[in-house]
């Protein structure tokens, strides 16, 4: 790629602040407090290369700089406990698409289970003709797959939940992963269904025993049996050592820490699809199974807590279908008047998160931003209005609305619906 | 995908070992040791169940479970001194083709600095029309690009060290991950290339003070300044806050903790590309700014130190070539005599790790596996003698040669080499 051919703006662009470059440039159009010229000799020699650093990694799993120390999973604060309850993605904090697996949202409903994995079996029964149970030895000899695609909480954010801070507040229950493992269709298959197999009832080896019935379309379609994530064997949080993954489904179905598949020709009708994960609708019913994660997008940089300045500032945050691929994310920078299409960060996966961005240079006045996805059936990601006119205010699941960030002219970025 | 498109062997077939099934299955061909019939009831339920769990997260970054204490950087034993050192990625416990940042390979020479991101800088000078000096606030201010590129050392393995027992002790200086930064033309064009500049000399604010020349082609090419891994900032020993990565040279010249891009005409001729990091031939010379890792591949899994049992075995491993995307990998299960095509995992990405597989079903008989990897130019990944008859035994570096794995009766597997 030569010089001129890459599509990015002129030179000395991105560093000239708007006004602040007009009123105070040293030389070529820069802002004194953003880049500065070197004429006068280059920086001082810092005190880390004046001695030795510290030994290649000894023996031990490597960790983020202590200059990153807060950079961690975002906890409630003051729950009455935190066996059942959940921690989320510092979305704000990150780049791309892959979330590291020390920073992955984690929801749990009796605790993280210390498995040993020597010990775990899977057992598979019900309408098969051979039940099985499996050791993980067993299930690492199938042929295995490995596919890239984002796990969200159904819950991402509550109906009731749009007063966070962060990105990670209102929308940090979702992450994106490389999961490796083996198709359940495989599985299944070595059991051998039976013709009126409709459902196969999914249960983790942890205290709640989470149990959930997943429709058998799914099973033997996408459905994976996971060990691996990012490349290491799963975390305990994670699922380990085993885990469904339903790619695009609410991550509730995706049940981890997997130790029963039982093949029925009706749903179990479960806690997690009765008392919970139904969506209460404005008519006084409820929806059950609404599995699909529908087309979210939100602008990470910036967003809530961050502060910008004048002049060049790249918006960029990540959209996701549980449908599909995404085919578009437009963004608009005056509070949803006119939009404009950001672009797509290639590889574009299915049903994975896609990073999206749009360069703006902003004239310092206060505005609001945001972004709406378009996934590959077309369908357009609502406006929390939209999506409260149909399904109203007592539902609070399937959260997929736009969210809005405002600027003010101090450049302090804050949640637009607060 | 319906039960049947999957192109899957039919059912049954994994689980069921080639001798050992057809003298001891319980029912449907399984092998008892492995997959054993449910008939007589569910396994116990696990203490794990009877308790309630771990908290969720509890404001501290995430980490492997305790079983996978294991599975950490492999440091070789017994050198004199630790700063100027390497440790390799454990290739042969993981998936995938993501090398998660605590276990990611790392090449130091004075140590790794504990940088503060707040007071490090990047000062552009030189052949340029406007010397910089950037923050890192600045550096995150131009615009952004993600792609997912492995990194490899250039002695990987060095000529003499075809001894190791595992894959990682073997070609272990090697990872791949999605790395987040700035295109580097986009910062050389803020700063204005003059004419007659030629090569990029990078400096490294190490104790070592790492330099390289970097060829002004590969700077304007695909070449970029990254600050974030795997979708959070570099780790220290990555280049903790910013480093160089040049997509499919050799991992050297991605210099780390980067302070300094002077844009000279000719290169620096410094240690890294005299002294170390030149191939010796077998007539006396040398060869210089040999920069293109060649295409590579290595069964992960069976691989040195594990066993295998007779009947299914998935056989997978990763490829990479520095020229582009790999086309093709082959598999010999046969000694080299003949070979198959293994499949490859997308997405196939240009100068990334790709992951490949073959089903195999070994019949209990001694034999050597190996791969071959061919990237989109057409070259072929060769044998260490074919590479040696060009190379001679002088080099340390740029070893790109088949790796082969014997497999014993007892299903051992080790080094084909020793």
């Amino acid at each position: 790629m030569s010089h001129d051919d890459d599509g990015l703006p002129a030179r000395r662009r991105f560093l000239a602040g708007g006004a602040a470059a007009a009123a105070g440039a040293l030389t070529g159009g820069l802002a004194p407090s953003r880049g500065r010229a070197a004429e006068a000799g280059p920086p001082d020699i810092p005190e880390w290369m004046k001695v030795p650093g510290a030994d290649v990694g000894s023996q031990t799993y490597g960790t983020p700089s202590r200059f990153e120390s807060g950079v961690i999973r975002n906890v409630p604060q003051r729950l009455k406990q935190y066996l059942s309850a959940s921690s989320r993605t510092p979305l704000q904090d990150l780049d791309g698409i892959i979330t590291p697996n020390g920073l992955f949202y984690e929801r749990h409903h009796g605790g993280v289970p210390d498995i040993d994995p020597a010990r775990h079996r899977l057992m598979i029964h019900g309408l098969v003709e051979t039940p099985l149970i499996l050791t993980m030895d067993d299930i690492r000899r199938f042929p295995s797959e490995s596919h890239i695609h984002f796990l969200e909480c159904s819950g991402n954010p509550g109906f009731e939940a749009l007063n966070g801070r962060t990105a990670s507040d209102l929308v940090g229950l979702v992450g994106c992963a490389e999961w490796t493992g083996v198709r359940l269709a495989t599985v299944l298959r070595e059991a051998g269904l039976k013709p009126e197999a409709r459902w196969v009832v999914a249960e983790g080896a942890d205290a709640a025993a989470l149990t959930r019935s997943l429709p058998i379309e799914k099973c033997l379609d996408d459905a994976l049996l996971v060990y691996s994530q990012n490349g290491e064997r799963l975390r305990p949080q994670q699922g380990y050592p085993l885990r469904v993954l339903l790619p695009g489904f609410e991550g509730n179905m995706s049940v981890k820490w997997l130790r029963r598949l039982n093949v029925t020709a009706e749903p179990a009708y479960s806690r997690e699809e009765t008392a919970k994960y139904t969506d209460s609708m404005p008519d006084g019913t409820a929806r059950q199974f609404t599995f699909v994660m529908e087309a979210k997008s939100i602008i990470t940089r910036p967003s809530g807590t961050q502060r910008i300045a004048a002049g060049f500032n790249e918006i960029t945050g990540i959209a996701w279908s549980g449908r599909g691929l995404i085919r578009a994310v437009e963004v608009s920078v005056d509070d949803g008047r006119t939009w404009q299409a950001a672009a797509l960060q290639a590889p574009v996966l299915t049903r994975a998160l896609t990073r999206f961005r749009l360069p703006w240079t902003w004239d310092g006045r206060p505005t609001v931003i945001m972004s709406r996805a378009i996934d590959e059936t077309g369908y357009v990601q609502p406006s929390f209005a939209a999506l409260t006119a149909v399904r109203g205010l007592k539902s609070f699941y399937h959260n997929n609305a736009i969210v809005p960030w405002r600027v003010a002219a101090s450049g302090e970025v804050t949640n637009g619906y607060a």
